[in-house]
């Protein structure tokens, strides 16, 4: 197998402290170590929680991002300190939802890379986001995300 | 078996209006066929909607009543009727839920009875009630009502 | 083990007519080959169907019947047959759920006998029937029937 | 991210009545903020209620809709007004659950738009509309409702 | 939305009798409300019976109908009391369960119409059936009926 | 029904800021309008977020509160604002869960109540904990809170 | 609907051995009452069990067969007879799936088929086979089996 | 933690072949390791099969068996030998799973036991058998089965 | 609430080594917060993974340990790196779980404790052991741990 | 149906070793029975553990393999053994995933081979990996892998 791609990373292992804007948190990368095949990696993130921009309430989703590295791999605990800046910063739902996506694009340039946003309801009546960006290459595995959907009660 | 219980009933078979108010909603009954026994009814009632009497918003709930017939069964078209009078009016959850028993309690006089009142959530946290009356007599078997949980999402 | 309790029986393994009517179905016992211990007899039958007796339209069920023999089982392929005599007999959902129960005490003398009827819904609101005979002899094993509750769409 | 798209709503924030006739409910938009990308929005519905214009009985759906949107995006609390305006008002499932959809369609001309309508059982028998209006763009992502089918009881 | 195109039925609000066979009952159809658009209508009828054709014993199925109208919708009340008028006729299980389909198709006509067939197991092994007719329009939304598959116990 | 309850609370209806101190949040009560009989409300909040003290990261948990009022009630709106007030403060799991617990009982003074906390995992081992307090009075009925529990993958 | 299509079978209805060879055992075939169009059949067996070759212990499987017939149909009592005829014979897992359908495809001759074979897991690592002959026609509708997979404890 | 105790055993590691006939099987016992505690033990065995007596067409089980040792544990790879001993003769439902039970009680003598036998359907009507022996010492934890009930389809 | 219970620990926060032997790894305790009242604490560690003592081959258990603590809690750390200290180290099913509570409680002095260990299957019988010590204080709340029963395949 | 295409193996039956490299271990393969025709075989390994390299602290994950073979199958055995090599080795989530296939690959030469990872989480976010290899040859039927997403709690 390959050699230690983590060994550069500025966060990993260290005391790090939760960055309080979207903006400014460093998304951190590794170099792919399988770079010479297509293949997906999916990250699920149940926590995310950012402030609605109209009212400053919480609000809460459950993302999942899925993508198909390039050169360069998210290195995950950076990922986990980048959805932990909107803790306190206000993001409307699709706005955010596909924000998100196009940040992570930005700083890993992959072949191809999609997000589920699950918001919770307010007001009984759930949003849910999908954006995809660039196209799955030939022969790539691509499972469903399989997020079941909101039942209300009963 | 028993003879036909329902020979008498107003409300079955003919046309019907949705009462408007619960309060001159008509809960009719029928002479329990099995009254030398203990059993259980339940009703379950997926479709229950009244008014936030604050807002005036849709609310939404999931109802299940068990009792213990005595002499009187409730007649369930006139319980059906009963509950969609709720449809324009004004409750707070935990009064609604508790009201509905104690107004089947006073028409139909049970050994025992409960309602379990399972909210749609507003604001991100909904409200269960759950109120019982009477006293279970010895060896009468009860389930469970088994609703699920609020989860959120994910 | 024990010997052929079945043996005498009239129905088992020969041609057989689905009984018109539920009073003239004849519902055939068995020794209990392990007399001798308390054990409960589950039987579940999902495919319960009778006539409602006001206005002729079938009506389904799923039943659940538990019982702790004495002396006497109940055959199963009888037992089939007299469920399905209901088929073309009109029953109310109350009356007729406690009805298979006190016909099966009668035939077959159990310590204790429970009958679950979980009703398809008519008009939104589902009916379920809990009745239990006799008592639970000391240190016998009853599990819940654990029948989901009715959950209407979503 | 994008400026406050919201600021100009009328029903937002404010006191709200809920409208008396789909037709007069007022549907606001919003302007796309991510208009450069192909992204799907899901509305989720789970207390859907209208009339049964044959009998006036209450009639019950869970509602799904997707949409991909061009310039506006639909404002969610006015599509919960535009929602709720049905519950007084008689509407044919079939007809109901499309109408809904040709509404949002001519106020906010998506690229694509699809409705699920999930009725609960009157009679037995459960309705599920399906109706779905435009062409997908190339490589967005859209996921099955996965709306569970009705199964009676058992 | 559209007229009443309900206003010209036979069996609709007045008193039913079960036809005795499927060949004599009549189903009824009304005009399609949104004809100039494609969608999909699903009907689940999970309390459907019939008898072996062998052994007169009774057989159950739960069945999913999705069909795409031309013209013509099915009324459902009589789709009710046409599957219902197998309850005492004999029928095999991949025989029955498309007959039921191409009936429909001489009585509406639709562009495209489907079935499943989930049987009832009859000596461990159950049979499901799928029969699809016609094209499915370029563009119209066809969730997958989804039912569970069959497991035993455990 | 009971008069308006509702009537002298502050925060319902107006503008309301998330505390920033569970301490100094208002936990608003109204008189109980069934205080003569004794019943279960819950409350189910699948969307709580603290800080871990020890390094400051994000932690989430999904609450699930029982109690039986005496003479007052929970207003749920305060609830929700107390709940979010730990949005920024650090609490271990264990003493944060019974806190909660203690404060309402302080503030409403129930016959008994009892909260869980399903803890999301940090470190592959989730932390549970259930506590309650008081005794619940003779014939209440008290549901589980059925909360599954943590599985891993697969 | 068609003329009985079982009337020549020589095992259904009169008394059956159990073969001791899936070699030896007779797959009987009926002619396929509606072969003027093409529609897929499932059996779905989940009682199947063989003999490990190396050890002669038990192996048990879930097995599901999905076809569209030409002429024929497999007649199902005979098929079930064929799949207990594996009881005492050893049988690789791999070779044993495909060679079930192969055995199928000779005598009924198809116009497609496919077998999935869930074999309960021996030394924690179950292996399912998948194996599909022939084309599926233009139209015809084909639901995934949706087993579910093994997911060990927890 | 405790010694081997399982050094004398004769039938684990080595070559095995399947004993047929239960009555001359060998179920071997080990010491308990922690025998001056009380504690539960289940075995799970979703592969148990038998011949009907009366037709010797194959029967299926899955069973779940608790106890609560005193001096000796039951050697598992023994019990599967004992359970595999019945594949090949016959048992009725009701005698079976209580016979196996019996057998156990004979070997190791523990202070408590039951059995769950959850038996596939023949007819349409699943039997389950429930049966406990001795007394459940005080302090004991002993968790429900847990098995699902049988459903049918749909 | 409480002060920083935690800063006395010795593995928290620094670098740790996996123990490599279950007797020698360092369980850590910390002053109970609340302990003034009784409430429950339950751990779920789904990947425990031990070496077969007869076989060196790897097991693998998915445990839930429940406890109602006196005057000290366990640290989560310590038990993850405890519990990871049976990697390489073997161990029997039944003697394994049993001897993981009986350290706890020797470390912890709780007023009650109970473990489940639900083990992966070998040989298709999984075992599930269930151990419990002391006394549960009157009105403590003591939640299932409801872990699914094994259930094979299909 | 074939010969016995084990007889050569090495591993199979003799006692084994859990090799302590995975670089090491012995893969093994058998004859491909049913050659002449395209299968997939799919092995389940949820108890699959491996060491984080930068902590050395132990990982977890469910992994899926779908293949199909052309004149090689896997020894399962030998997989597991394979496997259980990472027990004590450092393996980082997305190349390990991708190595075991390209392992796989290298060894047996398939047609075609995916692999799915689902790892256990650690910080709240877990990784899952999917890997393709080859391209499915033209009518060969591959079910999705069905793993369950993350949730969380709740
Ligand atoms: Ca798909
Ligand atoms: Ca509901
Ligand atoms: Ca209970
Ligand atoms: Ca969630
Ligand atoms: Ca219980
Ligand atoms: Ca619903
Ligand atoms: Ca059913
Ligand atoms: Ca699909
Ligand atoms: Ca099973
Ligand atoms: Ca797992
Ligand atoms: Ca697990
Ligand atoms: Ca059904
Ligand atoms: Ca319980
Ligand atoms: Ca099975
Ligand atoms: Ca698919
Ligand atoms: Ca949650």
């Amino acid at each position: 197998m390959s050699d230690n791609i983590y060994q550069n990373l500025e966060q990993l292992g260290g005391a790090t402290v939760l960055p309080d804007d979207p903006k400014t948190a460093i998304l951190e990368s590794v170099q792919n170590p399988q770079a010479d095949v297509d293949y997906v990696v999916r990250f699920t993130a149940p926590e995310f929680t950012s402030l609605c921009p109209m009212t400053a309430q919480p609000d809460f989703a459950h993302l999942v991002i899925d993508y198909i590295p390039d050169q360069l791999l998210v290195e995950s605990k950076s990922l986990k300190l980048f959805l932990g800046a909107f803790r306190n910063h206000g993001a409307f739902h699709e706005d955010c939802t596909v924000s998100i996506a196009r940040r992570l694009i930005d700083e890993i340039n992959p072949k191809w890379l999609r997000i589920g946003g699950y918001w919770y309801p307010r007001g009984g009546i759930p949003i849910d986001v999908f954006y995809a960006f660039g196209e799955v290459p030939k022969g790539v595995w691509l499972p469903e995300q399989g997020v079941a959907g909101y039942r209300g009660r009963g």
